[in-house]
């Protein structure tokens, strides 16, 4: 069999999820992620993107598995220190992640953002190659009843407490030179839409021009992971934003959102009475149980995407 | 009694513990210290001020007394990540000690040196004024056998290895709003050269001309404390750049180098020989033992000092 690679698009920490459940069932080198940077902003002068890192740590085996962000065994002396001189502590900074960040802002001074990610990775020891969408600032804008939020003010300091109106992705932005060449390898045996949230995680990924319509144009089935659960999102407020938007808070919403995209859907069990409504939108559907807790769980959702891709691919080699 | 306030200039370790001996033994908002910000630089984007962050560190009780620089119950994590990350360790930040630095990197954005120092000198609870000698960056080189050295790159990276040649103050450099004040103050009643090195920690703030004329123009008094006791410095590499500089490593030569400015000089009782050759400048002794370890150590050099401005004083009011 020849070289297959693979490509997912995520955001943080349920498309890391499924990240690293691709990465235990792939060889070395077959897989590569490209990370949302939307959510990237500057904090006390730091370049801080929370995705690429959530990605990192978590295949690096160094994630804080209580928050979802930041690293374990963290320590806390920098941020309680800041709060005694009167600094801002709405965005948390953990002792170690605060040197991923400072390393960061060393690189970026010679360096792209891809290349800065890269150096990052290896000196974490992660294989996989984690490929920011843009090297370039693409800063997801929140409309809120609350106003304009910059993405961190809204999910951070107000806890994705204000009702979203809207949600507004830069134009013409460019993508990152690794995702452009990963999207355009011959090899590539899927295209892979992560459970990260579709309009916060994966959307600005895909308003990328180049991107998007390099997926289109790819002939890689693009299979996605549903990020809902009998209508709850496992983690953060995807349900609550699909409220605000006016939307049904089903995969079957999920699957009518990325319809003319996907080939094929991986959906939880709970929700297996909405597949034949999903096929009516020309996409497959795989049944499993797709809640994410060990690494059992994340190989089991893997290999769901992995065998719906292999039965969805152009010229299926069987046997 | 009318108030009369103490002006103390000083650098790092040395001079901060005879400013803890002065606050010790005056009252609250008596003493004003003008700090060296020769040492400053900008290390990992952030503007670090080593003499003014050991003055704040040792007057409000955090100061580590085992290095000198940076806070007791440090802890290490930052350094240790960065580390792994390829990042520059040369320089070492603690993960409380960093957090002065962000919040003055944050604070420079609207505020001045002098502002900023007093806003971390509130927040640490330290009563005593701590006055930048400059506004502006004022950084000292160091010329060596070895080339011309920033400060920080001679004496942390390079550990005050390389001989010293010269060492030069940048020109027309502008006095801190706040120095210039308390220099100009009617009631000041002595002005204190720290026992601080004289050629890296007390020479930058005097080569501000403002500074330097309005200690010679000032009718208070002007009291040193020797930095070396027997020929050799406590901490640092005093006596060996006097040796560089081709000086005598002795009292006499610290006598003779600030002869002109002084009044008054406390030295050592190992020294005490010298005390005729020294008042012979023009200069008056006090004779102690200058150590200072403990706090009662600092309060007596401290009483020497006080105790000598009060017989040079102009008006002296005894009894």
């Amino acid at each position: 069999m020849t070289h297959q690679s693979y490509l997912a698009l995520s955001g943080g920490v349920g498309g890391a999820k499924l990240v690293l459940g691709l990465e235990a069932q792939l060889r070395a080198g077959q897989l590569q992620v490209i990370a949302n940077t939307g959510d990237d902003f500057e904090h006390l002068g730091l370049p801080i993107s929370p995705d690429i890192d959530t990605l990192l740590y978590t295949l690096a085996g160094c994630a804080n598995p209580a928050t979802g962000w930041g690293v374990r065994d963290e320590t806390w002396s920098f941020m309680e220190r800041l709060s005694d001189l009167g600094g801002p502590t709405w965005f948390r900074l953990g002792d170690r992640d605060l040197a991923m960040h400072m390393r960061r802002r060393e690189l970026r001074g010679t360096h792209s953002l891809t290349e800065t990610t890269e150096i990052l990775a290896r000196a974490l020891g992660v294989a996989t190659q984690v490929l920011p969408m843009s090297d370039d600032p693409a800063p997801t804008v929140i409309h809120t009843t609350a106003g304009r939020l910059a993405f961190q003010d809204y999910f951070v300091r107000r806890q994705a407490e204000p009702a979203v109106t809207n949600i507004t992705y830069p134009p013409d932005v460019a993508a990152g030179l690794g995702a452009m060449d990963a999207l355009s390898d011959p090899s590539l045996a899927a295209i892979i839409i992560t459970p990260s949230n579709p309009w916060l995680s994966i959307a600005p990924i895909l308003s990328i021009q180049a991107i998007k319509s390099s997926i289109l144009k790819s002939t890689a089935p693009v299979i996605g992971v549903s990020p809902l659960i009998g209508g709850q999102a496992v983690k953060g407020p995807t349900a609550k934003i699909m409220r605000e938007l006016g939307l049904a808070q089903d995969t079957l919403a999920i699957a009518q959102h990325y319809a003319g995209l996907l080939d094929g859907l991986v959906i939880d069990a709970q929700d297996a009475a909405q597949t034949t409504a999903i096929k009516r939108l020309g996409i497959e559907v795989r049944v499993t149980n797709t809640l994410m807790r060990k690494l059992e769980d994340k190989t089991r959702v893997a290999d769901a995407v992995l065998s719906l891709a292999r039965e969805l691919a152009p010229q299926a080699t069987h046997g």
